[in-house]
């Protein structure tokens, strides 16, 4: 619209008129309003949104005295306890950035972030102070270190200048904080584990931390007050928003330090439980869980998975125990879920077996995510709507980052052609949702046939006898590549090779089964991802 | 934070990670997951969201090709029919800025609009031709008018160039729209009624469009598909956003050309209708219905009513009803809904009077509103948290207008401090609840003290036999002012001054009873809202 338009003119913003978005509102709001509703549930501590808000301000106000100014940033190496959900308000009131770290990273990883994002300040929890040790040692310019002393966890040591209590301590409860000057500020910096190369370090901002925060209450209809267990961890993608979407809606976060069956259901039925994240490692987890576990849940309980495509075996098993499971897709650089398997009424009256192929789809564009396509990545054309086409999903909107962090080329690469390239494969289908077929690398390339890991992974689920499946490619003369299974079976479960590709013979084109099985436990990642480079390792030294 | 930040270098917005907020994405989003589901419900007619999508871009279409530009105004005098929904998005998508008019306003008062706005295009409703032709003759440039022909509505004539549906086939279903190029562009232009001098044009922007319609269900906690029902007027202040929201949501609107409580709940029961808004005077109408149309309703429905304090005794009729109401206030300068009585479930096991007092108050602000307070206008400052002192509404944040069109001196005085002067008086209660207690033109001063109009409106309410009341200052020579009440009694039935005069007597201090009361039915706005300048000028004509 010209400037000179009877719509611009004497129609500027103004402070009446015009407010940053930041999630930083949602708390002011939801301890003005709710002032004694429980915001925090962590063993027997229990906080108020009173209190949270001003532990909060005082966290700030420490911090500013100390010497944090705007821009700074402030690592944590925390698992998720009250704390942890306290830095991601309480950091970026002081105008700071934060950056959460893996806490199962070694000391040469979180040295090497720790340098890079010229932390100014580092809270640790003591289980992980050997590594915190290691890596301390090795820089030149050492952040104030602060001890978050967990008294619900015993051993490890205090490495730090102050513990964390005290100083909160130090800082003002009323602290006249304020929102970012701009939207487009930093709120977080999260490192993308990355499998070649030094870590990226992924840029995100106000205005997007609010908007995708929302966008998971609408994508899950999640209405005021949910009781939100904190299964997935706060340091992965800042744990999905959801630490502003359970301010916004003025929930209750039910903390917890190790994610284990018998505490997920003990906190389940105790807390009253009816919102949880978790990657599908953590579905399988509740799915084997003993019966006894199980039992005696009276709510309803809403799960959302990320991370990979469940397989269907795990969505069926959940959903048959009455959980409500929402499959989401997206990476750090999209603020977590920027995609869902929007559900359709209809498909109800499907099997269960059908409900969960449709389920384990990536989806659609997330509530205020804007445009999603899965396209050719060197013509940047879209692909038919057919299910069969192989395409790179690409985004655009509000929930994309900023960028990589003093990285400009990876960040011109990301965003070349005016999109964000996720660097995952996908088919489109007709209805306009996508499925993922594989990380780009994870391809497998037999005979001039294009396989798809993902796909032969979900055949080897549905094998009553496996618990876990990763499938990789295998160097061979002949073919080029073949796929490669490495399985977990299920406790006291037996099986053999011969087997298991029989089985996946009978579900699928016999050249997509794997001509290779090995038995046994397969690497993680601190998220839950079975680390396919490690076992295309493997693969290429077995004989 | 200093532009040479690491935080900000090479970290700028680009096509990839930033969007402008507006909620033609909500319609984008719609069409595109589900196609199928209904939108738009109208007597026999029922579009799906891919059909009122194709259509709304039809219209962007052909308004372009007729001409259309940029920031030009598109005005419409329309019920709430499927054209008027439609006008919503396809005129934005056009670029055009929509002007809804108040269907109830004479011919002079929509001349002036028509001319103030400059509006190039005119879309009308035959129920209003006589008006139309009466404000068309008046002016001087002429817009390109266009008749909207409702089946269900007989009488009226044509005045337009063509008929809505013709002009949609001039334009393109798959028209390549695009967003503002500014969240901050104008979405719409919606006068104020204004009780003195001429209509003020309140001017929204696109930004605050999106994050309202986004308020409006974390407010209400509407899930995924709500059965909305349009009883609110979409041309008061754009139907507090619900367009917007019912497309973000995927709902269906149900549409309803005259607002009577036989059509009301035939639709609830028939559409199955989950939501509705209404003023009070709608409530009302709902609560003194037959018993028999009330029968039969099988799912719960949920109201939001706003235009006034609700008395009590409305609240209460429909909550035994088991209807769930939700208060909330706002003016057309904040894009309808700004405060709302967010609940606290400890209230519920209050008694339903209690509870009703509770939720007559106007609450705190709503979701994505910034901030409210309570506060001396002269002075700025805030008033105590007593639930006594008086003082001026006051709010700050996106949910506030740009500003009055081509009015700059009106503009810069309702923003005057920084903050939007709503020009309605109200305490703060101590647990930061504001409760409207007047306008400002509205409070009675009798012998020194104030008495509020809708305190004693309140009192009457509670009379059984009372159906509507209205207090105003009636001139007099020994206390200044006394209150004087206007009153509608219920069908049939029967009451005396003294015996009201008496029966506020024994519910509030003596001197705020009314000294007057005046029989008969109450001049209304279009809105519902009750004339008191009309009742003023009535009350000093009394001998």
């Amino acid at each position: 619209m010209n400037s000179d338009h009877i719509y611009n003119v004497g129609l500027e913003k103004n402070k009446a008129n015009y407010t940053q978005l930041s999630p930083l509102s949602f708390l002011k709001r939801a301890a003005s309003i709710y002032p004694n509703k429980v915001s925090v549930s962590y063993g027997d501590t229990h906080y108020k949104w009173s209190e949270t808000y001003s532990r909060c301000r005082q966290l700030a106000s420490a911090l500013q005295q100390r010497g944090i100014d705007q821009g700074d940033t402030v690592a944590v190496m925390l698992p998720n306890v009250p704390a942890m959900y306290e830095a991601h308000f309480g950091i970026s009131m002081a105008g700071a950035v934060l950056n959460a770290l893996n806490y199962r990273l070694d000391a040469d990883a979180i040295a090497f972030m720790l340098e890079h994002s010229e932390a100014k300040v580092f809270l640790f929890d003591r289980e992980y102070s050997d590594v915190v040790k290691g890596a301390l040692a090795k820089l030149k310019n050492k952040p104030l270190v602060i001890d978050v002393d967990d008294p619900l966890y015993e051993g490890g040591e205090f490495l730090g200048e102050i513990e964390y209590e005290d100083l909160l301590k130090e800082g003002a409860p009323d602290f006249d904080w304020h929102l970012p000057d701009d939207e487009w500020d930093a709120i977080a910096l999260n490192y993308t584990s990355g499998t070649t190369g030094d870590p990226k370090g992924v840029v995100t901002h106000h205005r997007g931390a609010y908007l995708n925060a929302v966008s998971n209450m609408m994508a899950w209809s999640m209405p005021t007050h949910p009781v939100y267990l904190w299964t997935l961890p706060m340091f992965h993608a800042n744990g999905w928003c959801f630490p502003w979407t359970v301010a916004a809606m003025v929930g209750t976060n039910v903390c917890l330090r190790a994610v284990r069956e018998e505490s997920i259901y003990a906190l389940i039925k105790k807390e009253k439980v009816d919102y949880l994240c978790g990657a599908p490692i953590v579905l399988n987890m509740m799915a084997n869980a003993a019966d006894h576990l199980k039992q005696g849940i009276e709510q309803k309980v809403n799960i959302m998975t990320a991370g990979a495509a469940p397989p269907a075996a795990v969505l069926e098993a959940m959903q048959r125990m009455g959980f409500e499971v929402i499959h989401v897709y997206g990476l750090t650089e999209t603020y977590g879920p920027a995609a869902v398997c929007a559900w359709h009424e209809e498909w109800n009256e499907l099997s269960i077996i059908e409900q969960s192929e449709l389920k384990s789809r990536q989806g659609v564009c997330y509530p205020m995510q804007e445009n999603l396509m899965v396209a050719n990545p060197d013509t940047m054309e879209p692909v038919k709507k057919n299910g069969e086409t192989l395409g790179e999903i690409f985004f655009q909107g509000n929930i994309v980052m900023k960028g990589y962090l003093k990285n400009p080329d990876t960040t011109a690469k990301a965003f070349k052609g005016g999109w964000f390239h996720s660097g995952d494969l996908a088919v489109w289908h007709e209805d306009g949702y996508i499925q993922i077929k594989d990380r780009s690398k994870d391809v497998i390339i037999s005979g001039g046939e294009n396989i798809s890991s993902i796909e032969v992974e979900g055949a080897l689920y549905r094998h009553p006898q496996v618990l876990e499946a990763a499938v990789v490619a295998r160097l061979d003369d002949k073919w080029g590549e073949t796929p490669c299974a490495f399985v977990t079976l299920k406790d006291g479960e037996e099986s053999s090779s011969e087997e298991l590709i029989e089985f996946c013979r009978n579900n699928m084109a016999h050249f997509k089964a794997p001509k290779t099985i090995v038995f046994g436990p397969l690497p993680k990642t601190s998220t839950g991802k079975i680390q396919k480079f490690k076992l295309r390792e493997q693969a290429n030294q077995l004989t």
